[in-house]
């Protein structure tokens, strides 16, 4: 079969890789249908986070089981399946209480030794603790599929930044980052009862999937002045739910600039830098909680999955461009270059 | 009258000071009965937070009311009432949602320009939004007044950690700091239903109030030492609810270190230090919430009340050390050297 690989900074190939195969009885090998491209892939392509030449990469995908191991009971071949971006055993302390991401016999797609998404067929392990089944009839719907891709990542990922953030009916929120997740955030905060929506970027093209997904409010300018427009929106108070979804200190600092007295700040942006972007003097003086961190969408997605099957959200509209496997390296240069906002890749 | 005045870095002095008088038709002036000092009392004192020299000092005070000004609607002379550390003014959005710390309004006792309550009397801003009623006939009962007056900061800021902890019926909790604030902070998990308490510290008459208080655990080892022994209590896992008491960069990294994934810190030690002691990525991979920060007493005074006045809890034996306004100096010389838990100041 064929796979994306990253070999240096930039240097991304789609290549003949080995035919995953059921290595351990709670194994299932997994046929893609559908992968994407994540934000997050852009720390590795642009060498901000290490990689060994010829590693795997992508954690999102859905797909068809062609294999389920002697162990596995909830799936068989023929399977349309939704994977989360981490697997999971699906029966320690912390799979039990839905904090998947943190089983200890857990990890990441596209880690040393393990497939990644971004390829014809994944081995997943512990496919009954990390897979969830998706209606068999979705596989020949081409926008549904897309939507449900979601799930694996981004749209779990801003709603577990909306639950952090403390978003409940009413709730005034401001969203950092005009990426697939900050939008997912959106989507998210609204389906929980949001009441003001406040999306912050300078890019009309995501700020209008913002508004689609249910931004009440756009704010364009950038740093101090961006803070002031917060504030000047929200009675000067700042927003009481913040939503983090870049992962800078730049993008921390503004997040709890904004965030109201009391308030909270529900970060899903993965920390880069040397630098917390944190102060906690700041936070002490006025109540501003953190809370958030790795998103165990594998929990989220049976809430979520309704929502999406039946049209109540549909975060497809992240994805505005479509390559087949060979545009793979293609698909990061254009969203390096932010040309485009998300990638799907249809195998 | 007398009251307490901070000169230099170790040189408290009790001095005569002008009568406070109603200046504001929304003031009062309470005539103090008890006082006390507060570990926070000892950063000004070490000349660690500065302070202008002839400065007043405390924030802790409970009293008769000896006027109240022609605003005043909740209080007349004669009433016995406990303050909290801060004043508010009871009226704005953030003391209606009960974070009476934010109120624009608000001040601190001590800070320039106001009364300090380790003195004979205090003028009280806003009084209806800041005092607290008690009932009269407390005010002949030594030792109700003694827990009465752990209301003004130690007992609503140690409730308040828990709360950011998230400790509710059936928690596991770890303390990090055995000062008032962290026993009280036991006291608080004990009250809010926790089922173990580990708390730490080396100083047997300070975990023997711990254990009184209803800690189930007691760890007595320092850094790495102590945090295995938190882990081992855990199954490895650590507390899901740590009230970080201290505010010091290696007590918070002492705090995320030993709270469990997908667990909270609930911290209520002022922040001391150039760094926040906060690894961001370690929050973030492992879902650790940080939640806390100044503790809007004022609001869960009436929450409180009731429970120490039936004897539900008794936060009076954190006070170990009484004296009389003149032995306030030898109070802060022994609270910094260790030798009192905290002095309680009878007027």
């Amino acid at each position: 079969m064929r796979a994306t690989t990253i070999h240096a900074p930039y240097d991304m190939r789609v290549e003949e890789v080995p035919d995953p195969v059921v290595q351990q009885p709670t194994d299932a090998v997994v046929r893609v249908l559908r992968a994407c491209i994540c934000g997050s892939d852009l720390w590795a392509y642009r060498g901000v986070a290490a990689r060994q030449p010829g590693q795997r990469i992508g954690h999102e995908f859905l797909g068809i089981v062609e294999e389920a191991g002697s162990g596995v009971a909830g799936f068989a071949a023929g399977d349309l399946v939704v994977a989360p971006f981490v697997w999971s055993d699906g029966s320690c302390d912390f799979c039990a209480e839905g904090l998947t991401t943190s089983c200890p016999q857990g990890g990441f797609w596209g880690s040393v030794g393990s497939d990644g998404g971004q390829g014809d067929a994944v081995r997943v392990p512990f496919a009954d603790g990390t897979l969830v089944k998706l209606p068999a009839d979705a596989a020949s719907d081409d926008h549904l599929l897309t939507a449900l891709l979601a799930l694996s990542d981004v749209m779990g990922t801003g709603h577990h930044a909306a639950l952090g953030a403390g978003v409940v009916k009413g709730s005034t929120v401001a969203v950092v980052g005009d990426g697939a997740v900050g939008l997912c955030g959106v989507l998210a905060a609204k389906r929980l009862g949001a009441e003001r929506i406040i999306a912050m970027g300078r890019h009309q093209d995501r700020t209008d999937i913002a508004k689609l997904f249910g931004a009440t409010d756009v704010v364009a300018a950038r740093g101090d002045e961006a803070i002031a427009a917060v504030r000047e929106l929200t009675r000067g108070q700042g927003a009481h739910s913040v939503i983090e979804a870049v992962g800078t200190e730049q993008s921390m600092r503004t997040a709890l600039a904004i965030a109201r007295d009391g308030g909270a700040v529900g970060y899903v942006g993965v920390p880069h830098g040397s630098g917390t972007g944190l102060d906690l003097s700041d936070m002490f003086d006025r109540n501003v909680a953190l809370r958030g961190g790795v998103a165990p969408v594998r929990t989220y997605i049976p809430e979520l999955l309704p929502d999406v099957l039946d049209g109540t959200i549909d975060p497809s509209p992240v994805f505005d461009l479509a390559v087949g496997l060979d545009g793979v390296p293609d698909g990061y240069k254009a969203m390096d270059e932010r040309t485009a906002l998300k990638v799907i890749v249809k195998l």
